[in-house]
């Protein structure tokens, strides 16, 4: 608690570009939050006012950093789960609990528990040998390719493996990884149903959208999602809201969706709040960094209405060093388009790395995206110290 | 400069809330704001990553502060003149500059330089005596009361007083505080015209709104005015675009103005981010806390759009200590109105001191204003530690 505002502490362990955003939806809260961060110099450490350092793989460093906290939440997956339940054990309030992270933290399990509660993926197998893999593309309709993960630790493109062949599936198990496979599937687009989850129980639902990958990294991000039926926006979110409420998530949670000709599959669970949900800090009446503050205080959530009828989020992704700085850059940008609203991590470049976004509110996506588009192209091709 | 992103680095002098939202608008910007604060628990330092200590009165501390900042600016208008000046000298880029920033500091050398501007303006005068103030009268078509105002220092009503005869002349004399008086106009209501002015020339002006005061404090703000007509409301515009472009104002100008039979007249200057335009910070595309770091570091000024028809803001002022906590009135707010947008200062709490605001986007302003004066009212009883 608190002592001046008597209001709760919520306590965020990582300090990066969410934790940052977070601390920016907590100031009108009323809010301090408290970083755990690895370094000074990380993205949310630059601007909170309440910064930890500590490793978050310690539980030593997680009860410290527990302590005086009302709640405890999360910036990231890397929390190992045995230490979220040993804080849970001992009276810290963590929120998603350890049962609903690990399907956030582990693709085994998540695939177990989404199918046991029958919920669309596609087809997996758990696999440890080559003999297995052989036998998931044998009895496959689609054969190989066959899509491997790693289990643990994947994000932007980065375990993920598409095997072309059993020699391919050999080279990955001799590496060692725990991996699932699964069909490759008829992809006609990804999309994402992000809501939110109080411990009471209330969901709130974003607008269904439409990420566009490049390299498997989230380049853009579609809202709402465009030629998209309203009863297939409603299933989205319904299916979303089924997965919090069976898993007991409670914050942001987003369902990373396959738009197939079979219908809508699911791809990936995240539990925090997520790049797909960025355009929310203006394009909707609550941001989703507001949203899970509020979901994880167990505050009635907020009002999620569009603020335009197009948005578009680009993602601003590292170039190479060289041309203009940053500085520069941003003067021309918003000479260009006063509208583009830049969201800038603070972060060190490097090629391909996400070091921040720019949404477009526009009457039209065609217009949102064109401006979006081109106002990330601009920062990407900054040069930065 | 900010050596890891390469972008100029902004301190503000003062810790208030201004200060604090500031903070907020600087995040997405990739600014990590520098705050003057004087004591560890003031509303920004309690948000900020970069905060120092020390008297804005303090020359030397002053100095201290603006090593290593490219651009100073303010939260508030209380650092000596001579000190903004002495600073200019030794070569820190000050925003506003001591020429602009006195007309926020001294009431008389702000209505000489209006008039000598011939800008509209209550007939006024300075005075230093009983005998001034009673030639003021006797030439007034009003006569008495006459409104006499400090010179320096008033702010929320206080500094204004209603004379009512030329006994409660003397005895605000015989206190020895420098005074101008005014005419006391016939008042329909009070409006502000809040605009943006870069170094290079850019002014970014926003909707004209009206606040609405109670006890000399700001309680409401109505966006856009209500019943303003297109021709009076551009009016109200240029003449705040005339002021800051004529006194050289970098950054927000808030002209507060009065209403009357005879038109517009001028109140008050403020120089730096204004109550009068709070709710710009989910009513318009650039919040004006975007914009005053916009303009201070010479970007190109952001769209000011309103993103609703009618916008209403509420200041939420401290109550008497008892009742129900800030926390559990915020469940009770939230689920009473998902859509109202509450901003907390974290300042202690003194009846009637400005603790925080609330804005509401409706889809006209009768509906905005019910929501927003039923929120602040919500928060206002709340018992504060």
């Amino acid at each position: 608690m608190d002592s001046r505002t008597g209001l709760p502490v919520v306590g965020m362990v990582g300090g990066g570009q969410l934790a940052r955003m977070t601390h920016q939806a907590a100031i009108p809260l009323g809010q301090s939050l408290r970083v755990l961060v690895t370094a000074t110099d990380d993205s949310a450490a630059l601007v909170a006012g309440d910064v930890r350092i500590g490793d978050h793989n310690d539980l030593e460093a997680l009860r410290a950093f527990a302590k005086g906290v009302d709640v405890l939440t999360f910036d990231h997956e890397h929390v190992p789960n045995q230490h979220v339940r040993a804080l849970a054990e001992v009276g810290v309030t963590v929120r998603p609990g350890a049962g609903a992270l690990i399907c956030a933290q582990d693709k085994g399990v998540m695939r177990e528990r989404l199918t046991g509660l029958g919920l669309p993926a596609p087809r997996w197998a758990a696999v440890s040998s080559v003999a297995e893999i052989e036998k998931f593309a044998a009895a496959s309709a689609a054969g190989w390719p066959v899509v491997a993960k790693a289990v643990r630790g994947g994000y932007d493109g980065k375990g993920v493996w598409m095997l072309a062949d059993p020699a391919e599936a050999a080279e990955l198990i001799a590496a060692g990884v725990d991996l699932i496979v699964e069909d490759k599937v008829t992809l006609r687009r990804e999309l994402a149903a992000v809501v939110a989850r109080s411990p009471f129980g209330q969901v709130a639902a974003y607008p269904v959208v439409e990420t566009v990958q490049r390299d498997g990294i989230c380049v853009e991000v579609l809202a709402p999602a465009p030629d998209l039926s309203d009863e297939a926006a409603v299933a989205a979110q319904q299916l979303a809201i089924r997965v919090a409420s069976a898993l007991d998530v409670v914050g942001v949670l987003a369902v990373e969706l396959f738009d197939t000709p079979e219908g809508l599959l699911i791809n990936e669970l995240a539990m925090r709040p997520h790049n797909s949900a960025h355009w929310t800090i203006e394009g909707t009446r609550t941001s989703q960094f507001e949203q899970h503050l509020r979901a994880v205080l167990d505050y009635p959530l907020g009002d999620t209405s569009l603020t335009a009828p197009a948005i578009c989020m680009a993602n601003v992704l590292g170039g190479e060093p060289g041309g203009m700085g940053l500085d520069e850059r941003l003067h021309h940008l918003f000479a260009a388009d006063p509208g583009a609203k830049v969201h800038l991590y603070g972060k060190a470049v490097r090629p391909a790395r996400k070091i921040g976004h720019v949404t477009v509110m526009g009457e039209n996506m065609a217009e949102a995206r064109k401006r979006a588009v081109r106002a990330a192209e601009w920062l990407h091709k900054a040069k930065h110290k």
